[in-house]
């Protein structure tokens, strides 16, 4: 966001617009298949307004869409990926995640696709896919401690293992999307780590099922 | 395997080492960053040689890397994958999975990198990992299928459903572990997808627990 702060609200609405749709071009054709000249053409931008608003060119400007993509991703979680403290909220959370990569035009995940073709190149996005990760791996994660403060999952639970089975599911089912062309492995996937932070519950609600109480004896 | 069943013992094993040395190379330069004079160089093969095992050039060559990797994988994960029908069975199972992407060389999946890299531009590749990803999860399936006709898993089980939220926590686990340059997502991932999968499992042995035994009832 570092280079927005000097825009004017209407700059910031320009800049905005020219990353929402170089971003989809870019989904669809690949960095590489997305020139300059392509996002100029499809946004109606001039050639200094466009260096005026990514003064590094086409690497700024993935830097960029990186940013955009993953704030659109974690905001397709909100309200529930900032508390995630009750099973209803992750449900929600759960169901979420499906219909936001259900409802994309290309199957597989925005910033997997960017991050491939970049990563080993580019290192500003690189970091940003970086830290991108780190960030919705982090909520999960204090979801899950929050689960465990509030006694509904097993005092021995390891929070930090159990948000990154769940985000494991959540990445290889948006894999499998890809390979299947198909949004059922995103579900299986989401069901499976569903079941396995279930498997972790506290036994302090006897109408769920207890998953290995009796180690705690 | 088809191209090879012309050549003689000798050079079948010629063919072998050039595509096993070409495998090595391109993961650690990508399919871009190899030329067939890299290989001739790291091979000791004359151009001749090479395209007589590879007529089709480094697409051939690709293709046949990708059906070398896949057999090194599946093959890893022997003699567990053929059979999976005990709770020991998929526990050695997991434990090989870790074990072979934690002795490689470079983090994350071997097949992922080249179909990343060229799915989109060479449909030989493209077919070659979609046939092999569809082994593998058939394999998961089949597992799964016999844990429930032994009476190990519940009768309202969906062995494709299990099988595919089991392929998707190893996925996203194996490209995790390049992300974060860590064995642990994908021993994370496993153990996720094995809690999963004992979510299921038939209230027929009271020494392990019973999950959701009650909804029988």
């Amino acid at each position: 966001m570092s280079s927005t702060t000097k825009l004017t609200p209407k700059g910031a609405a320009t800049r905005a617009r020219i990353v929402e749709a170089a971003a989809d071009h870019i989904l669809a054709h690949g960095v590489g298949g997305t020139s300059l000249d392509d996002i100029r053409a499809g946004t109606a931008t001039s050639k200094s307004q466009l260096f005026h608003y990514f003064p590094g060119g086409k690497t700024d400007l993935v830097a960029a869409i990186a940013s955009f993509q993953s704030e659109r991703v974690l905001e397709a979680q909100r309200p529930f990926l900032d508390t995630l403290d009750t099973w209803e909220a992750w449900e929600g959370w759960r169901k979420a995640v499906v219909a936001h990569y259900g409802s994309q035009a290309h199957w597989g995940c925005p910033i997997g696709a960017l991050a491939s073709e970049l990563i080993a190149s580019d290192p500003a996005v690189s970091d940003e896919v970086a830290a991108y990760m780190d960030r919705w791996r982090g909520y999960l994660q204090a979801g899950v401690t929050r689960m465990q403060a509030a006694g509904l999952l097993r005092a021995d639970a390891v929070p930090e293992t159990l948000a990154l089975s769940i985000f494991a599911a959540l990445h290889g089912g948006l894999l499998l999307t890809q390979t299947m062309q198909s949004i059922e492995p995103l579900e299986a996937a989401l069901e499976g780590a569903m079941a396995a932070l279930h498997a972790w519950q506290a036994p302090t609600r006897p109408s769920l099922s207890e998953v290995g109480s009796e180690s705690l004896a």
